[in-house]
């Protein structure tokens, strides 16, 4: 049987505000939601200061192994809002404002107090670089590549995604299934171990967790062929029940 | 004047749960919070999947380059957990059970089952290690070289932070203030530019939201200075006020 081709994507988090700890970022796992929908696993991540070089080192690291790399952040009309900049350092192009991009700000904030210089800004682009309709707010999100740079804030963000849906080519999507039960993990070491094993495609999370005194774990089966997972949660339910623990079918 | 040392560090967060988007992540903000009081800057992150080689990748790269290391996720019982394995791999040494950790869950387990062999594997740590203690749970968090091994659930990744307190160099604690204004960030990019560069040392970040129907901002100046701190939201308040938008000294 020919493999099953896997289709990534990585993601690089621009911003001070995310390493400095002000501000808990969202973009992850909204991401990462987006892309099982898409067939696209999300293999990556890295959270990078507002710094050239850092940008520059994990945009061109990562566009080479996986198919698509994301960014969010640092696409505003501030001075610390380097994105553009950096990704077309890193593709050794130059930067250009975008013509459609302009004609959208100057629409954008013909009732909000003009398109100034500042806010021109945002419609510069790498060389080249075709634009994310953003249906927020007035800034487009870009795309230059196999990179698609995106806004910061994740409801903007999770506009252009939107705006996204659909449009990139992907394999079948993940699919999960989880049980919760009441049982230490560790009591189910090889059970989980063996289940895995017995069935060739599937990965097997295990997640604890502690609730009113009591322990617990959450069992994650992922596989891009449904059946399969459904076949492992069956055997996997039935196993942990012959243990004698109580096995809730859809997690807790 | 002698160049002052900046201490940094760098976190990997180790888990196939945060790349799909199970699990948001809630252990960047709380690292990074936490480095800040000890004079420590979190420089980079990087989340990766549960694959020995992804790991041991972003460790050896992350080590070399920054004082400290921190990793949480992955140091369980069951067959996902490989951290322990991956790290001992990147360093080139053994692993073994420490005899410390397999007392200490001899104890936590006397009266919770007995400890099993799955139970045991949370005592294994790569050669030459330290442990830090748990006071949430059971296991150890490990220390080797500067790398230092967390849980991935972050409410005992915090009792293990809270046990590492004041015990690890840094510098001057980063410190920040942050003023608010009912103003579009770009109306006040140019001001924002050339109040970071007036005061050398200060970083300004520039973060909008949007508010019941209205646009504003939060501006938050950062330096090891909190003299210089305190200036430049001063001055950047008095400036911003000059303009005619309202300013919330609190930031929003």
């Amino acid at each position: 049987m020919e493999q099953e081709r896997i289709w990534t994507a990585a993601l690089v988090v621009i911003g001070d505000e995310i390493l400095s700890g002000r501000t808990q970022d969202k973009n992850v796992a909204q991401l990462a939601s987006w892309l099982n929908v898409q067939g696209i696993r999300l293999a990556e991540v890295r959270v990078v200061a507002d710094k050239t070089a850092a940008i520059v080192e994990a945009v061109n690291t990562l566009r080479a192994r996986n198919d698509y790399l994301f960014t969010t952040g640092g696409i505003g009309p501030t001075h610390d809002d380097i994105t553009v900049d950096a990704i077309a350092e890193a593709l050794g192009v130059g930067v250009e404002h975008h013509p459609d991009a302009m004609a959208t700000l100057e629409r954008y904030y013909a009732t909000r107090g003009g398109l100034t210089e500042a806010r021109a800004r945002m419609a510069r682009v790498p060389a080249g670089a075709g634009l994310i309709p953003n249906r927020v707010s007035g800034a487009p999100g870009i795309q230059v590549a196999n990179i698609y740079i995106m806004a910061g804030v994740p409801h903007i963000t999770a506009g252009m995604l939107d705006a996204l849906t659909g449009t990139l080519e992907g394999g079948r999507p993940v699919v999960s299934g989880t049980i919760g039960c009441w049982v230490a993990e560790s009591e189910v070491a090889d059970l989980l171990r063996n289940a895995e094993k017995a069935h060739e495609g599937v990965s097997i999370g295990s997640y604890p967790f502690f609730r009113e005194g009591r322990t617990g774990a959450n069992f994650v089966v992922r596989s891009a062929d449904a059946g399969l997972v459904e076949r492992c949660l069956a055997d996997l339910t039935r196993e942990l029940e012959a243990t004698g623990r109580a096995v809730v079918p859809e997690g807790i």
